[in-house]
């Protein structure tokens, strides 16, 4: 019988050329179907909840797919798991209803976005926290993200040469935060993303920071829905997939 | 003038083939001298505080070298940093006496190994600390991990092979704790180590976790001066060079 599962994974974005399978180049989804196809032969309707971008990390991502299979979940994490390399992991499984879909089926996603700016930078954070050369005022930055929060047309972030035409997003949160670890995060929550939304969103933030723009400024970005009034792309290193909810 | 220095740095030991500069393979000696010698001209006395092996990390190891220079250290940690790759950083810089030696004057050192055993392997982890399908008794391994304290032949923790003679050591600190990300660390402090001690002490630790030996039995295992009456040698990628004191 076919049945529908959902697997939840985690990978380290640094050595991928992002979520979706291209013909040159590792893909984390390209790296997903082959394991999948190594221990159950055939499988369907594959759908990853999410593109990210090369560089970008995934502490849950989700993939939804069809199989003939009988084996439990937890069998099923470890086969293909065995099947996978040490930068992906499957986390955990479950059985979920025919018409469930990893990406239309999700409710919210909630991005992170890791900063540090501890006097010199970390070879340990290379690939995967944003080293910034002046210090962050966490009360300033939270002003300014909380600006992004309610329904609004997002348009002045994203990328330009996105085709998407919908571009009205809910952000249910934007918070900045300074971790135990000397990392600064910034989380963001909304019913969906445009393209390099987050990483436009954290640009902006930074040129808060530098004195560029003012916190009440972003109010005007987002109304002018133009990409040229948002600030820099930060760049794919810093950021996580970090929750999604369906 | 001739001057002597001291500089401190922190690599991730992943993508080094250790510190000893060789013919083939990418050395952290080898990309410091390179840059040493963008920065300064020549450089000579070059002297690393140990070898590491490949796979292992320092959070700070220290470098001597003497070189004709006028620069104060707080511009050559950045002349420096500029012409190192993102994976090795110099984090200070000092002037030091004349017969100053990194690795000759060390009155102790400090490695920690890390670990982890949380349910799933992580991808964020895989070259950075040690993944173990067991939980690790914290009481347990401190109890083992104690009669390393002292000064003894450590002759079976040296791995066979080692054409040291004189292999007497006093280990000052010896302690297994569970840090709050997770994680638990072996921290061994010691006047001088063997070639692969900590990873052999590691590996002995565990088996006493697994419990094939007990704790009082490390006493009889340092008694032996036999390498095979230890454990296994740990992996490279948990082990950190955590401190030197000179």
């Amino acid at each position: 019988m076919l049945r529908s599962y959902l697997i939840c994974i985690s990978y380290d974005g640094t050595d991928f050329c992002g979520y979706q399978i291209q013909d040159n180049g590792r893909t984390v989804g390209g790296v997903m179907l082959h394991a999948l196809q190594r221990v159950f032969g055939e499988v369907v309707n594959v759908a990853g909840c999410s593109r990210t971008d090369s560089g970008v990390h995934a502490l849950n991502y989700f993939i939804s797919f069809k199989a003939e299979s009988n084996m439990n979940p937890e069998t099923m994490v470890k086969a293909v798991n065995a099947n996978l390399p040490d930068d992906v992991v499957v986390k955990n499984c479950r059985e979920v209803p025919e018409d469930f879909h990893a990406r239309y089926s999700v409710i919210s996603k909630e991005y992170e976005y890791r900063m540090y700016t501890t006097g010199v930078r970390s070879p340990f954070l290379r690939n995967h926290a944003l080293f910034l050369r002046y210090p962050l005022n966490i009360d300033l930055l939270n002003d300014a993200a909380s600006y992004f929060v309610g329904t609004h047309d997002f348009r002045s972030f994203m990328a330009s040469g996105s085709k998407i035409t919908d571009t009205v997003r809910t952000v249910y949160k934007s918070e900045v935060s300074a971790a135990e670890n000397g990392l600064v995060t910034f989380n963001i929550a909304a019913d969906g993303f445009l393209y390099n939304m987050v990483r436009i969103a954290v640009g902006t933030l930074l040129e808060v920071q530098q004195g560029k723009i003012r916190p009440e400024d972003i109010k005007n970005i987002i109304k002018a829905l133009d990409r040229n009034k948002a600030g820099f792309t930060a760049p794919p290193h810093g950021l996580y997939l970090k929750e999604v909810n369906y």
